[in-house]
């Protein structure tokens, strides 16, 4: 049948545990807007992330190997323009708006806000590294968390990757960002809330039971890649870790190279299948001191996903969002490219 | 103070309950992507949504007037690209993925999705009527929420409006969106929770409560309009009905234009403060067949947000949005718009 003549359907799964609207003939629609062109421009062949040009970035964290000198592989510095601030003590902004109620909270935005520069070359980007280069991206995600895991007041560390402008990069240089937060934030919360659910009704944790071969698009060693079967976003793909784990932060060297291997085939077959989009990419761990019990139903993924369409005001007024490519047709499209 | 010199601050507010971080230096961030030159080419200057081409449309629902022939000034229209559908039977799809355990689910993806074409001319916009034709729209949104709320399986409307391409919109030619839902979406549930929890400790409704002067832009006989204490995005802005009011649907005619003239204010100072921008807003209302109890502490709005920055990777994978611009700093400029 083909997809476009589907009914639309509303999925939820146990993760997320929100509803999706599937809508095949909504990819069908006119527009009178003529399609942006270049979606990334990028003039320049040097920036600061630049080997070269590391004095003209925020501080240093530390380098990949540590002791290189100018033949660094990878850089973590401190975000110059960061969201939250390194320097000011966590503490709540006392009566911030005096004339309501107790409703309005306010707490000084103490946190950390990192940049991972994956390559020392302006126009190398991940999918060009071999595997062992991407582990070693991955490598140092790890490294930096190991570093904010033990400060008490931060409670979740965001790493993410924004490529291309429509998936909000203002840089073009190869890059990653790592948030670490003073409160766990309402994304995590609510997926907590809803494996924990399912963990109560079946005593198994969603990510570790079987996906439907239908929604498979590869596997390595340690790693399984999905499209979820209520996929928020057109072509959205899961990186799943086999064996169960809470936290991306127990990830060794050996898992690294083979998890760096599967990103970069994902990486290729969406650039392959959907021409080379902006993308972003989220690594959903867990609460770094969250209690024992949530361990067995908390299992960390990366989650990938393709910038092809906005949203508009209907996803921001209900937090329901339309897909027009059911996860099936997508898993297909996916699998075939670069399959032998 | 110089506001970009300001320490980030986290807050939230009790409607919301959703902790946002303001980093005013991330407004000072370079990019090396080039802007988009216009965001809104609009090469056509006739088309399906003009006068005389109510052949190339969906059905139509009703006009304004309702016997007009040749010269309406409202149409409500079918989507002829619905995300739902109103032909299907709402039930549950059996065992929707065999694979897998009870966590997938699936229901037949049954609703209502229509279009409000708002003048029958291509290029005049919201912000170009008369409070009394705006007042028109408003009364077209209350109509078809009248027809929508006596089916049962309807729990709840969202009306929507997406302005230039950056804000989703496909079509140039005013109009808006009503989608009738057979569930009630998160964003609608978490806000009852929200409020709910701060009527339990107060015995008020939050947006009863008074507004910080601070954060007031205007007001009109029947409402208020405030940039939030937590707001989202940069320059978001809610209109909030002064008497207490569950129900977008319950607005009559007078109060429609009264509204109108308000909104009609706040597009005006948004296009001469922000240049114009690509904009959504959302009526935020209560769910159709709710509880009496949630009626003290439920109290619709309509929330306007400018296009002004992307979202990246840490929104979508936290749930926590970064606005570089207090909340004070922007309701200061939209007050300062045509103010006598
Ligand atoms: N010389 C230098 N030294 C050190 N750091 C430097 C630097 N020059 C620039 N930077 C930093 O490098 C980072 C590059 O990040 P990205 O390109 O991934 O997106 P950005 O964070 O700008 O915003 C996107 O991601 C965020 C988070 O998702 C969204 O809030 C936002 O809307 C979206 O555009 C910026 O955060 C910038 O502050
Ligand atoms: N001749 C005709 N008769 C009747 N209807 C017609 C028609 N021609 C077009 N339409 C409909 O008119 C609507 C115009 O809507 P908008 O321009 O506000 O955005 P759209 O719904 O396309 O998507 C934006 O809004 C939705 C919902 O927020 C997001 O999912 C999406 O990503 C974003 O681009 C479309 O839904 C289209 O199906």
């Amino acid at each position: 049948m083909a997809s476009e003549n589907r009914r639309p359907e509303m999925r939820k799964d146990s993760v997320n545990n929100r509803w999706v609207i599937f809508s095949p003939a909504r990819a069908r629609r006119p527009s009178d807007f003529k399609s942006k062109s270049n979606p990334n421009p990028n003039s320049q062949s040097e920036c600061a992330f630049c080997l070269g040009h590391e004095h003209e970035c925020a501080p240093e964290i530390f380098r990949v190997p540590l002791d290189s000198s100018s033949d660094w592989k990878v850089r973590v510095i401190q975000n110059l323009y960061p969201a939250l601030s390194r320097e000011i003590e966590p503490s709540l902004v006392e009566n911030p708006n005096p004339s309501r109620g107790s409703g309005d909270v306010a707490i000084c935005g103490f946190g950390f806000h990192d940049v991972v520069i994956e390559s020392p070359v302006h126009s190398v980007h991940l999918l060009d590294l071999e595997p062992g280069e991407v582990g070693d991206v991955l490598m140092a995600y790890k490294k930096r968390i190991d570093q904010l895991r033990y400060i008490d007041s931060i409670k979740y560390v965001q790493v993410f990757k924004n490529h291309g402008a429509s998936a909000g990069a203002s840089m073009s240089h190869s890059h990653s960002q790592i948030m670490a937060l003073p409160v766990v934030p309402p994304t995590v919360s609510a997926r907590l809330d809803s494996t924990k659910e399912y963990f109560d009704q079946t005593g198994k944790c969603s990510l570790c039971e079987d996906q439907s071969k239908d929604l498979l698009i590869a596997s390595s060693t340690h790693f399984i890649s999905i499209v979820p079967f209520a996929a928020t976003f057109p072509f959205e793909m899961w990186i799943i870790p086999l064996g169960h784990s809470s936290h991306f932060h127990e990830i060794d060297s050996e898992k690294a190279v083979d998890l760096g291997g599967l990103l970069k085939l994902m990486l290729r077959k969406m650039s392959l299948q959907l021409n080379n989009p902006p993308f972003n990419f989220m690594i959903h761990t867990s609460p770094l001191h969250g209690t024992p019990s949530q361990l067995p139903h908390a299992h960390w993924f990366l989650q990938i996903v393709p910038q092809l369409s906005g949203i508009g005001g209907f996803e921001m007024g209900t937090g329901c969002y339309i897909n027009p490519v059911f996860p099936e047709d997508a898993a297909k499209v996916m699998r075939e490219a670069f399959s032998i």
